[in-house]
Protein backbone atom coordinates (compact mmCIF):
# COMPACT_ATOMS: atom_id res chain seq x y z
CA UNK A 1 0.00 0.00 0.00
CA UNK A 2 1.14 3.48 -0.96
CA UNK A 3 0.26 6.27 0.19
CA UNK A 4 0.45 10.69 0.26
CA UNK A 5 0.60 12.66 3.09
CA UNK A 6 -0.18 15.91 2.80
CA UNK A 7 0.58 19.19 5.51
CA UNK A 8 -1.08 21.61 3.47
CA UNK A 9 -0.43 25.42 4.56
CA UNK A 10 -0.74 28.77 2.64
CA UNK A 11 3.33 29.54 2.46
CA UNK A 12 4.44 25.98 2.38
CA UNK A 13 2.54 22.70 1.94
CA UNK A 14 4.79 19.52 2.71
CA UNK A 15 4.46 16.05 0.78
CA UNK A 16 5.62 12.70 1.40
CA UNK A 17 5.10 9.65 -0.24
CA UNK A 18 5.36 6.27 2.20
CA UNK A 19 5.12 2.39 0.59
CA UNK A 20 4.87 -0.46 2.88
CA UNK A 21 6.44 -3.31 1.50
CA UNK A 22 6.74 -6.94 3.42
CA UNK A 23 6.02 -5.15 6.38
CA UNK A 24 9.12 -2.52 6.17
CA UNK A 25 7.85 0.99 5.52
CA UNK A 26 9.85 2.80 2.53
CA UNK A 27 9.85 6.66 1.46
CA UNK A 28 9.10 6.71 -2.23
CA UNK A 29 9.68 10.73 -2.40
CA UNK A 30 9.28 13.54 -0.51
CA UNK A 31 9.46 17.30 -0.13
CA UNK A 32 7.36 21.32 -0.27
CA UNK A 33 5.40 22.84 -2.50
CA UNK A 34 6.13 26.72 -1.73
CA UNK A 35 4.84 28.37 -4.39
CA UNK A 36 6.23 31.72 -5.62
CA UNK A 37 5.84 34.51 -2.33
CA UNK A 38 5.46 36.80 -4.18
CA UNK A 39 2.75 36.13 -6.17
CA UNK A 40 -1.28 36.70 -5.51
CA UNK A 41 -2.84 34.45 -3.76
CA UNK A 42 -4.85 32.89 -6.03
CA UNK A 43 -2.06 32.18 -8.34
CA UNK A 44 -0.12 30.40 -5.58
CA UNK A 45 -3.49 28.28 -4.61
CA UNK A 46 -3.56 27.19 -8.65
CA UNK A 47 -0.09 26.56 -8.40
CA UNK A 48 -0.21 24.28 -5.43
CA UNK A 49 -3.51 22.31 -6.78
CA UNK A 50 -1.30 21.83 -9.77
CA UNK A 51 1.73 20.70 -7.91
CA UNK A 52 -0.20 17.96 -5.91
CA UNK A 53 -1.44 17.07 -8.62
CA UNK A 54 1.72 16.02 -10.56
CA UNK A 55 2.92 14.20 -7.20
CA UNK A 56 -0.16 12.44 -7.71
CA UNK A 57 0.45 11.46 -11.16
CA UNK A 58 3.87 10.71 -10.62
CA UNK A 59 3.28 8.60 -7.37
CA UNK A 60 -0.23 7.07 -7.76
CA UNK A 61 -0.96 6.09 -4.02
CA UNK A 62 -3.90 4.34 -2.92
CA UNK A 63 -4.80 7.50 -0.44
CA UNK A 64 -4.49 10.80 0.60
CA UNK A 65 -4.08 11.22 4.39
CA UNK A 66 -3.89 14.69 6.27
CA UNK A 67 -3.60 15.74 9.43
CA UNK A 68 -7.28 16.94 10.91
CA UNK A 69 -7.49 20.51 11.88
CA UNK A 70 -8.68 21.34 15.48
CA UNK A 71 -9.75 25.37 15.02
CA UNK A 72 -7.68 26.80 17.68
CA UNK A 73 -6.20 29.27 15.82
CA UNK A 74 -7.87 32.77 14.88
CA UNK A 75 -10.62 33.05 12.14
CA UNK A 76 -8.46 34.82 10.08
CA UNK A 77 -6.04 32.34 10.24
CA UNK A 78 -8.43 29.53 9.81
CA UNK A 79 -9.44 30.74 6.66
CA UNK A 80 -5.87 31.40 5.33
CA UNK A 81 -5.17 27.60 6.19
CA UNK A 82 -8.70 26.60 4.90
CA UNK A 83 -7.80 28.02 1.41
CA UNK A 84 -4.63 25.61 1.23
CA UNK A 85 -6.35 22.85 2.66
CA UNK A 86 -9.67 23.21 0.56
CA UNK A 87 -7.06 22.63 -2.38
CA UNK A 88 -5.39 19.92 -1.17
CA UNK A 89 -8.38 17.91 -0.62
CA UNK A 90 -9.74 19.05 -4.12
CA UNK A 91 -6.74 17.36 -5.90
CA UNK A 92 -7.01 14.34 -4.11
CA UNK A 93 -10.56 13.85 -4.76
CA UNK A 94 -10.01 14.92 -8.25
CA UNK A 95 -7.79 11.91 -8.59
CA UNK A 96 -10.09 9.61 -7.34
CA UNK A 97 -8.39 9.02 -3.85
CA UNK A 98 -9.77 8.66 -0.73
CA UNK A 99 -8.44 11.24 2.19
CA UNK A 100 -8.11 10.12 5.56
CA UNK A 101 -7.64 12.12 8.84
CA UNK A 102 -5.63 11.67 11.41
CA UNK A 103 -5.19 14.43 14.88
CA UNK A 104 -2.11 15.75 15.41
CA UNK A 105 -1.91 13.99 18.67
CA UNK A 106 -2.56 10.61 17.04
CA UNK A 107 0.19 10.73 14.30
CA UNK A 108 2.47 11.78 16.82
CA UNK A 109 1.92 8.58 18.89
CA UNK A 110 2.33 7.01 15.65
CA UNK A 111 6.20 7.97 15.03
CA UNK A 112 7.43 9.32 18.09
CA UNK A 113 5.46 7.22 20.92
CA UNK A 114 3.92 10.07 22.92
CA UNK A 115 1.29 12.65 21.28
CA UNK A 116 3.29 15.93 22.86
CA UNK A 117 6.66 15.05 20.89
CA UNK A 118 8.07 18.46 19.54
CA UNK A 119 8.63 19.47 15.37
CA UNK A 120 12.68 18.03 15.99
CA UNK A 121 11.74 14.67 17.59
CA UNK A 122 9.02 13.97 14.50
CA UNK A 123 11.69 15.16 12.15
CA UNK A 124 14.66 12.84 13.71
CA UNK A 125 12.16 9.72 14.31
CA UNK A 126 10.19 9.88 10.51
CA UNK A 127 13.63 9.84 9.40
CA UNK A 128 14.90 6.80 11.39
CA UNK A 129 11.79 4.73 10.68
CA UNK A 130 11.97 5.60 7.08
CA UNK A 131 15.77 5.52 7.07
CA UNK A 132 16.50 8.68 5.20
CA UNK A 133 19.96 9.89 5.42
CA UNK A 134 18.85 13.38 7.02
CA UNK A 135 16.02 14.16 8.83
CA UNK A 136 13.52 15.51 6.83
CA UNK A 137 12.48 19.38 6.83
CA UNK A 138 9.79 20.03 8.89
CA UNK A 139 6.53 20.17 6.68
CA UNK A 140 7.64 17.23 4.78
CA UNK A 141 8.45 15.23 8.18
CA UNK A 142 4.79 16.22 9.21
CA UNK A 143 3.32 14.85 6.15
CA UNK A 144 5.60 11.58 5.79
CA UNK A 145 4.50 11.22 9.77
CA UNK A 146 0.58 11.56 8.40
CA UNK A 147 0.92 8.84 5.77
CA UNK A 148 3.00 6.57 8.09
CA UNK A 149 0.12 6.92 10.99
CA UNK A 150 -2.14 5.83 8.54
CA UNK A 151 -0.30 3.00 7.13
CA UNK A 152 0.46 1.59 10.65
CA UNK A 153 -3.31 2.07 11.45
CA UNK A 154 -4.57 0.24 8.45
CA UNK A 155 -2.25 -2.63 10.90
CA UNK A 156 -4.02 -2.14 13.83
CA UNK A 157 -7.30 -3.81 15.25
CA UNK A 158 -10.00 -1.86 14.69
CA UNK A 159 -10.81 1.06 17.15
CA UNK A 160 -6.74 0.95 18.45
CA UNK A 161 -6.80 4.28 16.28
CA UNK A 162 -9.81 6.88 16.32
CA UNK A 163 -10.09 7.93 13.00
CA UNK A 164 -12.35 8.43 10.04
CA UNK A 165 -12.27 7.76 6.25
CA UNK A 166 -13.33 10.68 3.96
CA UNK A 167 -13.83 10.68 0.28
CA UNK A 168 -15.00 7.45 -1.78
CA UNK A 169 -14.13 5.38 1.62
CA UNK A 170 -13.42 2.36 -0.15
CA UNK A 171 -10.18 1.88 1.42
CA UNK A 172 -11.15 3.36 4.62
CA UNK A 173 -9.71 1.55 7.89
CA UNK A 174 -12.47 0.74 10.84
CA UNK A 175 -11.98 3.50 13.12
CA UNK A 176 -13.11 6.67 13.02
CA UNK A 177 -11.51 10.45 12.44
CA UNK A 178 -13.70 13.53 13.11
CA UNK A 179 -14.43 15.55 10.09
CA UNK A 180 -12.59 18.67 9.90
CA UNK B 1 -15.77 43.60 -20.54
CA UNK B 2 -16.93 40.12 -19.39
CA UNK B 3 -16.69 39.49 -15.69
CA UNK B 4 -17.38 36.18 -13.67
CA UNK B 5 -18.41 36.24 -10.71
CA UNK B 6 -18.38 33.86 -7.88
CA UNK B 7 -20.06 33.64 -4.27
CA UNK B 8 -18.18 30.25 -2.86
CA UNK B 9 -20.33 28.19 0.07
CA UNK B 10 -19.21 24.96 1.61
CA UNK B 11 -23.01 23.51 -0.06
CA UNK B 12 -23.61 25.89 -2.58
CA UNK B 13 -21.46 28.34 -4.85
CA UNK B 14 -23.25 30.90 -7.00
CA UNK B 15 -21.65 31.74 -10.32
CA UNK B 16 -22.90 35.15 -12.65
CA UNK B 17 -21.36 35.79 -15.90
CA UNK B 18 -21.67 39.57 -16.71
CA UNK B 19 -20.94 41.65 -19.94
CA UNK B 20 -21.03 45.30 -20.72
CA UNK B 21 -21.62 46.32 -23.71
CA UNK B 22 -22.08 49.77 -25.22
CA UNK B 23 -22.55 50.75 -21.36
CA UNK B 24 -25.15 48.16 -21.27
CA UNK B 25 -25.17 45.40 -18.47
CA UNK B 26 -25.85 42.08 -19.54
CA UNK B 27 -25.91 38.59 -17.87
CA UNK B 28 -24.96 35.74 -20.26
CA UNK B 29 -25.20 33.08 -17.46
CA UNK B 30 -26.20 32.47 -13.89
CA UNK B 31 -26.99 29.76 -11.26
CA UNK B 32 -25.46 27.45 -8.32
CA UNK B 33 -23.28 25.17 -8.27
CA UNK B 34 -24.17 22.39 -5.64
CA UNK B 35 -22.32 19.17 -5.23
CA UNK B 36 -23.78 15.81 -4.27
CA UNK B 37 -24.47 16.50 -0.53
CA UNK B 38 -24.04 12.93 0.59
CA UNK B 39 -20.72 13.15 -0.53
CA UNK B 40 -17.38 13.71 1.46
CA UNK B 41 -15.82 16.92 1.56
CA UNK B 42 -12.46 16.60 -0.84
CA UNK B 43 -15.24 15.06 -3.62
CA UNK B 44 -17.65 18.18 -3.01
CA UNK B 45 -14.53 20.30 -3.41
CA UNK B 46 -13.30 18.64 -6.55
CA UNK B 47 -16.72 18.53 -7.70
CA UNK B 48 -16.72 22.65 -7.78
CA UNK B 49 -13.43 22.87 -8.78
CA UNK B 50 -14.49 20.88 -11.89
CA UNK B 51 -17.04 23.18 -12.03
CA UNK B 52 -16.29 26.73 -11.99
CA UNK B 53 -13.49 25.09 -15.00
CA UNK B 54 -16.57 24.49 -17.02
CA UNK B 55 -17.67 27.98 -16.35
CA UNK B 56 -14.54 29.39 -17.06
CA UNK B 57 -14.43 27.67 -20.55
CA UNK B 58 -17.73 28.42 -21.66
CA UNK B 59 -17.52 32.18 -20.89
CA UNK B 60 -14.58 32.78 -21.06
CA UNK B 61 -14.21 35.48 -18.71
CA UNK B 62 -11.84 38.63 -18.65
CA UNK B 63 -11.35 38.41 -14.88
CA UNK B 64 -12.87 37.13 -11.64
CA UNK B 65 -14.68 38.84 -8.84
CA UNK B 66 -15.30 37.56 -5.27
CA UNK B 67 -16.39 39.18 -2.24
CA UNK B 68 -14.07 39.72 0.33
CA UNK B 69 -14.24 38.19 3.50
CA UNK B 70 -14.78 39.82 6.20
CA UNK B 71 -13.96 36.99 9.59
CA UNK B 72 -16.47 37.68 12.11
CA UNK B 73 -17.66 34.13 12.17
CA UNK B 74 -16.03 31.35 14.40
CA UNK B 75 -12.67 29.68 13.73
CA UNK B 76 -14.63 26.36 12.86
CA UNK B 77 -16.54 28.30 9.97
CA UNK B 78 -14.29 30.68 8.42
CA UNK B 79 -12.39 26.79 7.75
CA UNK B 80 -15.01 25.35 5.88
CA UNK B 81 -15.70 28.65 3.93
CA UNK B 82 -12.16 28.74 3.33
CA UNK B 83 -12.12 25.46 1.74
CA UNK B 84 -14.43 26.36 -1.31
CA UNK B 85 -13.04 29.75 -1.58
CA UNK B 86 -9.80 28.35 -1.82
CA UNK B 87 -10.92 26.38 -4.55
CA UNK B 88 -12.46 28.61 -6.15
CA UNK B 89 -9.82 31.33 -6.36
CA UNK B 90 -7.53 28.34 -7.48
CA UNK B 91 -9.60 27.52 -10.61
CA UNK B 92 -9.98 31.43 -11.05
CA UNK B 93 -6.01 31.35 -11.34
CA UNK B 94 -5.56 28.31 -13.34
CA UNK B 95 -7.49 29.83 -16.30
CA UNK B 96 -5.12 32.50 -15.46
CA UNK B 97 -7.31 35.23 -14.85
CA UNK B 98 -6.85 38.05 -12.14
CA UNK B 99 -9.18 37.93 -8.81
CA UNK B 100 -10.71 40.95 -7.75
CA UNK B 101 -12.64 41.53 -4.26
CA UNK B 102 -15.15 44.04 -2.97
CA UNK B 103 -16.45 43.99 0.78
CA UNK B 104 -20.04 43.15 1.13
CA UNK B 105 -21.33 46.47 1.77
CA UNK B 106 -19.14 47.62 -1.42
CA UNK B 107 -20.93 44.83 -3.87
CA UNK B 108 -24.95 45.80 -1.98
CA UNK B 109 -23.84 49.46 -2.92
CA UNK B 110 -23.11 49.08 -6.00
CA UNK B 111 -26.40 47.25 -6.92
CA UNK B 112 -28.88 47.98 -4.10
CA UNK B 113 -27.59 51.65 -3.86
CA UNK B 114 -26.94 51.50 0.05
CA UNK B 115 -24.34 49.09 1.57
CA UNK B 116 -26.76 47.48 4.19
CA UNK B 117 -29.74 46.14 1.67
CA UNK B 118 -30.84 42.70 2.66
CA UNK B 119 -30.45 39.30 0.18
CA UNK B 120 -34.35 39.69 -1.40
CA UNK B 121 -33.54 43.62 -2.32
CA UNK B 122 -30.22 42.38 -3.65
CA UNK B 123 -32.18 39.69 -5.66
CA UNK B 124 -34.57 42.20 -6.69
CA UNK B 125 -31.93 45.01 -8.23
CA UNK B 126 -29.75 42.20 -10.22
CA UNK B 127 -33.27 41.18 -11.76
CA UNK B 128 -33.80 44.42 -12.49
CA UNK B 129 -30.14 45.80 -13.60
CA UNK B 130 -29.42 43.10 -15.69
CA UNK B 131 -33.57 42.86 -17.42
CA UNK B 132 -33.75 39.06 -15.84
CA UNK B 133 -37.35 37.58 -15.89
CA UNK B 134 -36.86 36.91 -12.40
CA UNK B 135 -34.60 38.04 -9.70
CA UNK B 136 -32.06 35.10 -9.63
CA UNK B 137 -31.80 32.68 -6.45
CA UNK B 138 -29.84 34.34 -3.32
CA UNK B 139 -26.51 32.83 -4.21
CA UNK B 140 -26.29 33.58 -7.84
CA UNK B 141 -27.60 37.35 -6.97
CA UNK B 142 -24.60 37.71 -4.45
CA UNK B 143 -22.27 36.21 -7.50
CA UNK B 144 -23.93 38.31 -10.05
CA UNK B 145 -23.50 41.74 -7.65
CA UNK B 146 -19.88 41.07 -7.53
CA UNK B 147 -19.34 40.94 -10.89
CA UNK B 148 -21.78 44.81 -11.35
CA UNK B 149 -19.77 46.03 -8.77
CA UNK B 150 -16.85 45.31 -10.96
CA UNK B 151 -17.51 46.30 -14.10
CA UNK B 152 -18.94 49.74 -12.55
CA UNK B 153 -16.16 50.17 -10.40
CA UNK B 154 -14.24 49.61 -13.74
CA UNK B 155 -15.92 52.88 -15.07
CA UNK B 156 -15.24 54.69 -11.94
CA UNK B 157 -12.71 57.36 -11.44
CA UNK B 158 -9.91 56.20 -9.35
CA UNK B 159 -10.50 56.13 -5.36
CA UNK B 160 -14.59 56.11 -5.87
CA UNK B 161 -14.17 52.48 -4.45
CA UNK B 162 -12.05 50.96 -2.25
CA UNK B 163 -10.75 47.88 -3.59
CA UNK B 164 -7.65 45.90 -4.80
CA UNK B 165 -6.33 43.69 -7.43
CA UNK B 166 -5.30 39.88 -6.78
CA UNK B 167 -3.91 37.43 -9.56
CA UNK B 168 -1.83 38.80 -12.69
CA UNK B 169 -3.24 42.15 -11.83
CA UNK B 170 -3.11 43.23 -15.38
CA UNK B 171 -6.52 44.69 -15.48
CA UNK B 172 -6.49 46.16 -11.99
CA UNK B 173 -8.38 48.98 -11.55
CA UNK B 174 -6.65 51.85 -9.58
CA UNK B 175 -8.90 50.92 -6.45
CA UNK B 176 -7.38 48.55 -3.69
CA UNK B 177 -9.09 45.80 -1.59
CA UNK B 178 -7.99 44.58 1.39
CA UNK B 179 -6.22 40.57 1.17
CA UNK B 180 -9.29 38.12 2.65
Amino acid sequence: MRILGIDPGSSVTGYGVVEVRGGRLRCLAHGTVVPPRGAALPVRLAALHAALGDVLRDHAPAGVVVEQVFVAASPRAALVLGHARGVALAAAAAAGLPVFEYGARTIKQAVAGHGAAGKPEVQRMVGLLLRLEAPPVPDAADALAAAICHLRAAALPPGALRGRARGRGRRAPRFALRLA
